[in-house]
């Protein structure tokens, strides 16, 4: 394969970059300076190499543990829980909260044959019992699989003195929590809702 | 910059990834095996420092001589004029083109102050004093740089026996030759016409 074709080959398989999309940035890319290839490469190899997952709450790391995870100004008994790393930044930017996180890496399945053991459940539970902590707070996509998670982790944390509460459901059914605008999301936060047992 | 937004800056420089796609494809990334980064990065770099301006035609190639003007079984004879390297691959897939290229880097524009010596114009002249071409076409984007480009080059190279021809505008106005599908190009160059003087 010529370096062309491998480049286009390359781009092409990230999600939503059919052929000809990859095409059209590889001739931008070639278009420019060397610098910029070389930087996006650099940056590329950098992110994939220094960023590990953090041992106490699983977002993407460079260190053992995060820059929130090693922060003592945050609220560490307040623990927010999401499906994926990129479900933290939208809720650091609406700036309103102060906790900490917790990244389970999937949610439960069934169907799928997706059960706890699959996700970072367990961590969970390590962390809780190593650490006081008063409240977890659920911030998972409103589909079938983030409210059987819900379910799952209220009925197997209430009954151990932990408040647990999930984002309001202004986030639309469907929608995703990665996109949802700081308002909508830092709204939801606000009004969490103590769920039922 | 943290590796993460560092790469999510340089993702979000190309053309139609804003701050969300490019955040997007810097997650899907960090989630494949360290392989894909890798191989992305060295197809990246490598594309760049290996793919110079063919000397004769000026599309992109690894060696001084892109593999179309090296071909002993190509029609020297014929050139086909396009604006930009991405322009090239289109034809090719037609299947119908037997000629060779010349990738003029741009196209006229009077009105920016792009004239003949900004485009691979000169060169041009000198392939066809190197070597007997019996057939110039065009296969410019149909906008007004791309008619004044061939209106020019037609009563420039016609007096010195040149025919010079143009695909048959079944392209749409305002469409580009990069994305036309392969049908309607093919039957654009067959059927493409003279050009008056």
């Amino acid at each position: 394969m010529n370096p062309l074709s491998k480049l286009i080959f390359e781009l092409s398989k990230l999600p939503g970059i059919g052929e000809k999309s990859a095409t059209r940035l590889a001739y931008y890319i070639l278009n420019q300076e060397s610098e910029y290839a070389e930087s996006l490469a650099a940056a590329l190899v950098s992110a994939k190499q220094k960023l590990k997952y953090c041992e106490e709450c699983f977002n993407f790391s460079e260190h053992e543990k995060c820059e929130i995870c090693e922060d003592s100004k945050r609220d560490h008994n307040q623990i927010c829980l999401v499906e994926r790393p990129s479900d933290v930044t939208p809720i650091e930017k609406t700036g309103t909260y102060r906790g900490v996180y917790h990244v389970l890496h999937g949610l439960l399945s069934p169907l799928d044959g997706i059960g706890p053991e699959d996700v970072k459940i367990k961590e969970l539970l390590l962390r809780l019992k190593a650490r006081e902590v008063s409240e977890v707070i659920l911030v998972l996509n409103p589909s079938v699989e983030g409210e059987a998670t819900g379910m799952y982790l209220s009925r197997l944390l209430k009954p151990i003195g932990i408040r647990v509460s999930q984002v309001a459901y202004g986030i639309p059914f469907g929608g995703t929590i990665e996109f949802t605008d700081r308002q909508t999301l830092g709204k939801a936060l606000e009004n969490r809702t103590e769920m039922y047992k």
